[in-house]
C-alpha cells in the first residue's frame, strides 16, 4: 500500500463543513462572520504518552481528545483538524482500527478531517485542531474583543472549579506500569480514564460569558491551574479534603487499603489528583455571583463540576485541608524537559 | 531548562496578526473579511527527511519552508503557523540556532508563530501553516468561491510551468551519502537547495486569476504533475531536453563528466530533475492565452518559470524529446510506504 492509497483509504471523508478538503496543496476553511479562529496542536509520541503496544482504536480515540480538550478550555466549537501521522509501517489492521478510533470521535463532534501528511518513521501523532469562537466578547488592551474563555482572566475572590474526575488516568499508570496493584473494577475505571478521555467541549461551550478563566488539566491539576494563576497574576488555594474524592476509581476499592498493597493510600490518591496528569478535564474559575450559572452549564452539559478553592490576591498556590489548615505543597506537576 | 521556559526563551515572540498567540490552550486568528483560510501541515522526520546532524539552523529553515511551499501552490499569503516539536533533549545551543533558521524565515514572511506542542521523543518537527485567500473567486460545483489555485483546475492545451531549478536537492543526496562525486562548487549549490529551499510564494500570489492549477515539488516534478492531472482528469507530455537543464549544479561543471566519476551522466541528471524530490518549486498550468501574464508574474515576482510541457485530454504522462520522440518514463516519485 502506497502513501496516497493509504490517505485515501483511511483518512479521506466528506468535508461538508470546509471549503475543500484532503487531496490538495492546502485544506480551505471558510469562518462565519464573526466568528474568530482557535487553533491547538499537540504531538503524541510512542513510549512516551502511550504504550507502543496500546490498542490503536483508542490512541485514535485519545490523539484527538486531547486536542478537542484545548477547544473545550477556551469554549470553541470544533470545526476541523489535520493529522500529521509518522509510521515504522503502513499495517492495514493497525491503521483501519486507528481511523475508526478517530474518526467515531470526530464524527461525534462535528469536527472534519481536511489535512495532514503521512510519513515513515518513530510513530509519531500530530494533530491541529481547530475551533470557532464569537469574536464580540471581551476585549483586553488593543486586541480585539474575544468570547474565548483564556487563562488570563481570574480575579481574586472567583472560585476555582474542575469537571468530572480526575488522578485515575495517573493511576492507571502506576498500576500498568507494576508499582501498585488495583483490584479488577478499579483498574478498568481508570484504565479507561488513561485511554479514553472524554473532552469536555460541551462545558466549554457552556461556560462561554460564566467562567472568567479555564485551562485543560494535561499536565496536573495543579501544574495547569498555576498556568491560569501565571497568566493572571493571581494566587489560590485548593481544598485537599474536596480533591482526594475526585479519583474516580476511589469508588471501586470495596476492601480496606491493606487488602491492595500499598493502594489506596491518601498519599498516592491525592499526588494522582493534584499532579497525575492526563485527565484532559477542565479547571476554571468564575465569580462567585455566578455560583448558580455555574450550576446550570454543569446540568445543561451534563458534566459534573466540582468547586475545589478559591482566586486570591497573593502570589502562590496553596493546599489546605477541610479546616483551612495549610498542608504541605510538594507536588510536582508533569515536565518533558524537567532536569 | 523546563518546557515551559524553553518554550518562552526560544518560540515566544509578539504576534500582531493573531488575536492570541503562545500560551494559552489556543490560539486565535481573525480572518480578514472576505478572505478563506488556506491550511497545510507536514511532518519531518530524522533520518528520512534530514540528517540527524544536520545544522539546525537550515533544518529550522526547512521545516517552515516546505509548509509555506504548500501555501505558495495555493497562491495563498502565509500568516502564522504552529510548531510541534519532539525533542531528544533540550540543547540550548541546537535550540537556539534551529530558532533563528526559523523564525528568521517566519519574519521575512510575515508568518508568526502562533502556538503548539513540545515534547521528549525521537526528533520530529510538525508544522501546520495557515494562509489567506480571498473567497470571492472560481465556484466548483456547490462549494463556495475561492481565488486559491486548486490542482483540479488544468484543462487540455494549457501549458505546464515549473519555477527555479529542479533536481539539485536530490543531487546533493546522491553525493551526500557517496554515491556520486561533485565538484565543490556543484556540491555547494546542490546542497543550498537540499538544505535552504525558498519557498515560491511571492510567485504562487502573483499567479492567482492566471495559473488553473498548480502543486509544490515535493515529491518529484513527475509525481506531482501527476497528482494535477489526476485531479483535473487530464494527460501531459513533458519535454526532457528542457527538463534536464532545470538542474542549477550543471552550471557548476567545469570539466567533463569523465573528471567527476559517473556524474552529470544525462540519465542521472534526469532522474534528479524529475523524480528527484525535496525541490519546493511550483509546478503549475496556464491557458497559452497567459503566456505574457506568466513571464509577467514571474517578473514582478523575480523568480524564473520554464514552460516545459502542455496538458492533454488523454490520461496518462508521457515525455517527449526536444523533436516530440517519445522518451521511455521509468522516473518513479517518491513514496513513504512503497512496497
Amino acid at each position: 500500500m502506497g502513501e496516497f492509497e493509504l490517505i485515501q483509504r483511511y483518512f479521506t471523508r466528506p468535508t461538508p463543513k470546509a471549503v475543500l478538503g484532503v487531496g490538495d496543496d492546502c485544506a480551505l476553511l471558510q469562518m462565519a462572520a464573526g466568528m474568530q479562529l482557535a487553533i491547538s496542536s499537540d504531538m503524541l509520541v510512542a513510549g512516551r504518552h502511550f504504550f507502543p503496544d496500546v490498542d490503536p482504536r483508542t490512541l485514535g480515540h485519545k490523539a484527538l481528545a486531547v486536542n478537542l480538550s484545548d477547544l473545550a478550555a477556551c469554549g470553541a466549537r470544533p470545526i476541523a483538524f489535520t493529522l500529521a501521522l509518522a509510521l515504522p509501517d503502513a499495517s492495514p489492521a493497525w491503521l483501519q482500527a486507528f481511523s475508526d478510533g478517530l474518526l467515531s470521535l470526530a464524527d461525534a463532534y462535528g469536527c472534519e478531517l481536511i489535512g495532514g501528511d503521512t510519513t515513515q518513521g518513530p510513530l509519531n501523532i500530530c494533530i491541529t485542531v481547530f475551533g470557532e469562537v464569537p469574536a464580540n466578547g471581551v476585549q483586553r488592551g488593543t486586541q480585539p474583543g474575544t468570547q474565548a474563555i483564556l487563562r488570563s482572566g481570574a480575579q481574586a475572590g472567583d472560585d476555582i472549579y474542575v469537571s468530572g474526575t480526575l488522578g485515575d488516568a495517573r493511576l492507571a499508570l502506576e498500576a500498568m506500569q507494576g508499582r501498585i496493584q488495583l483490584p479488577a473494577a478499579a483498574l478498568a475505571v481508570a484504565r479507561q480514564r488513561l485511554e479514553q478521555p472524554t473532552p469536555r467541549v460541551a462545558l466549554g461551550l457552556a461556560l462561554r460569558g460564566i467562567a472568567s478563566a479555564a485551562a485543560d488539566i494535561s499536565d496536573g491539576l495543579l501544574g495547569d491551574l498555576g498556568h491560569i494563576l501565571e497568566r493572571s497574576a493571581r494566587g489560590a488555594t485548593v481544598n485537599t479534603e474536596i480533591a482526594i474524592n475526585l479519583l474516580a476509581a476511589h469508588a471501586h476499592f470495596t476492601g480496606s487499603s491493606g487488602q491492595f498493597g500499598n493502594i489506596p493510600s491518601p498519599q498516592l490518591a491525592l499526588q494522582c489528583v493534584l499532579a497525575g496528569g492526563d485527565d484532559y478535564e477542565l479547571v476554571f474559575t468564575a465569580p462567585a455571583a455566578q455560583r448558580a450559572a455555574v450550576q446550570e452549564a454543569s446540568r445543561t452539559s451534563a458534566t459534573p463540576v466540582t468547586r475545589i478553592g478559591q482566586i486570591e490576591a497573593a502570589p502562590g498556590l496553596r493546599l489546605a485541608d477541610g479546616r483551612g489548615a495549610a498542608v504541605a505543597n510538594t507536588y510536582a506537576s508533569f515536565d518533558h524537559f524537567a532536569p
